[in-house]
């Protein structure tokens, strides 16, 4: 998996978190996942069809949520709940959306399924997709969270 | 969704449980949901695209998934571990592709992205699909899962 299918989701996390949230979130290295594992507080899922198969996890901690969130709305919410899965849900219908833009742009064209959202402390997500797995860890001031990117080849 | 939909999900999961775990497992009445919350410890879910979008979620509780594993693996497994997911993601491939192979003899064609697998004591998942969402409960001799289909529209 190369930097044409990697940066399109940096960009787009980038933008949507600062469009949406006013918040600057800065992306770290990606990295060849050893494991299949990703654990977080709350996060999206979105599965791809098209040219390959694949899968987006978009991870975040609960104070980086909260912060997000708690800013998209302007009020101040403390505790996961359902305007947070909801947030998280959109969120990542915007940056899958946006992120598949860019892929097409490129030629490469992917059909996003209807996001899922898992909310539990501490939960694992695995993906078998049969491909790399890359992890592109981002950091707020006030939390982090992950996006892991599983293409089936 | 009527059953023509709900009924080969319900078909599959029957089918795959007994003929990889020699389980019996008896479906309840498939229902309509009105929250959006599934909860369980070990969840396979998988998106489709197609002639309309949606997600399948199969939500096992603990005891379930211990005892259909341990039958498919022949020895006993107590904990939820990699063994467990790995297998969860085996079963909810098999289910949503016996499911869609119904499907498509009676001209519905679903293309299904990869499943995932969440693991997560009593974890939460949310379809962000705009449709009806059902439920289908399973009962075994030892413990219940659910089966949740969401499509959109």
């Amino acid at each position: 998996m190369d930097k044409k299918i990697i940066n399109p989701f940096i960009n787009a996390t980038l933008n949507v978190l600062e469009t949406m949230a006013f918040i600057k979130s800065e992306s770290g290295k990606p990295y060849l996942k050893k494991d299949d594992i990703v654990q977080g507080d709350v996060s999206g899922v979105v599965g791809f069809t098209g040219e390959t198969k694949g899968t987006v996890f978009i991870t975040f901690d609960e104070s980086s949520i909260l912060k997000i969130v708690s800013n998209m709305f302007g009020e101040e919410i403390t505790e996961i709940n359902n305007e947070i899965t909801d947030a998280v849900g959109e969120l990542t219908n915007m940056i899958s959306g946006q992120a598949r833009k860019e892929l097409e742009e490129v030629g490469e064209v992917f059909h996003g399924a209807i996001p899922s959202v898992v909310a539990g402390k501490n939960h694992e997500l695995i993906s078998l997709t049969k491909g790399p797995k890359i992890a592109i860890p981002f950091k707020t001031d006030f939390g982090s969270f992950t996006i892991e990117v599983a293409l089936d080849e």
